[in-house]
């Protein structure tokens, strides 16, 4: 499946792991829950949604890769249309298409795409609010581009991921980090294999950082080189 | 004042017609009353805001333009900012400016733009949804502009009105009608020195019966000859 959302409602993605038939223990309003819910009174059994990425609180999605095992009597072209109908309006089923039997939406994945809007103006959002971080701070893209490139390869991500981060390993790769201006709007967009817990939300705190000129883009190479998460921007 | 608002969490501008010193009888969220509840912190003195356009709920604004009187001690160039720091993310005082003592910004208005949007897609509008109106049959977006066009002028627009309006006159200047097309929405802008109650809905209701192919785009013209509003299309 691939999965769309605004997540301004929800309480992320999944708000603790499910085990199969055990209920959340806190029931909240997440993501994975309310599209089990549907697929269940479509598919009339147990059906457990896996996401490639559990995004949190106030994150949204465009194109969320999500699979599921179930034996459908639905014809798969009629599937999204089935489940879209017993949707609320702040999320959709884009496509639902049959995978390999080894298809696994976390462990398959190759690639993902995260996009981070700032707003950076003096004026308020107001209606973009919950999509974007305001900045009124003058930002200086040339600069958060250049620090954006030193991220891209191979590396030990440490240094940009949320201190308490329990990962076997914190080695990524990062495909490309692009910085986009739609003035006012100046986006972050990173691609890579995967990324570690805050990692996203570090880097493009730190990219702000770099410009409002208080970090020269030279600081990423020294955060990734000594890992030291004290050096990057906020969270 | 000019004034812009995500119209979302509002009872409209005013959910009823305020007399100064008089509380609203339902206190309910409208924009002119949190727009108001600012001004009074910032001024310290009884303020009344009027409106150019009553906005109902689910309308938003990019510059609704109001005015009041009062003796003000901060400067003009401050008085956006200091009322802004009082007001909630969802609403922004854009400008403040001095006007001419007979400034009235009802009475003084000489044109105003609606814009009407319109998600024409088979897909949800998720984020968007309170900013469109999601309609997923396909529009023909040249039947629309022909019909548009045949609206500007000076005429009764009785026809295109709430049955129980009740203005002394129905008579109004369209100066245009613009359809605009940015896939996969789609706007329609229109300006007139005045708009009748639901007057920009039925026309809206109406383009969008003629971009289906249920209307001709001649039903304008029949509207505007009859002035029955049965012939228009939905509010």
């Amino acid at each position: 499946m691939t999965i769309a959302y605004d997540g301004s409602a929800f309480h992320g993605w999944q708000k603790q792991k499910a085990t199969c038939g055990e209920p959340d223990v806190i029931p909240v309003r997440t993501v994975a829950s309310v599209v089990e819910h549907a697929l269940v009174q479509v598919l009339k059994q147990p059906v457990e949604v896996v996401g490639a990425s559990r995004t949190d609180a106030g994150v949204h999605a465009q194109g969320q890769v999500a699979h599921f095992d179930a034996a459908s009597r639905v014809p798969e072209d009629r599937l999204a249309a089935a489940i879209n109908s017993r949707l609320p309006d702040d999320v959709e089923v884009l496509n639902v298409e049959p995978a390999q039997p080894d298809f696994n939406a976390i462990r398959s994945a190759v690639c993902k795409q995260y996009r981070y809007r700032i707003f950076n103006s003096a004026n308020r959002p107001l209606g973009l609010r919950h999509f974007v971080w305001h900045c009124w701070r003058t930002l200086e893209p040339e600069r958060m581009q250049e620090a954006a490139t030193r991220l891209v390869g191979r590396h030990d991500y440490r240094g940009f991921s949320a201190a308490d981060q329990k990962r076997a390993t914190t080695v990524r790769t990062i495909f490309s980090c692009e910085v986009a201006c739609d003035d006012p709007e100046l986006q972050i967009i990173v691609q890579g294999d995967g990324f570690l817990y805050h990692m996203v939300r570090v880097i493009a705190g730190t990219l702000v950082e770099v410009g409002r000129g208080r970090f020269a883009p030279e600081v990423i190479n020294r955060i990734l080189a000594s890992q030291d998460r004290t050096l990057a921007g906020p969270t």
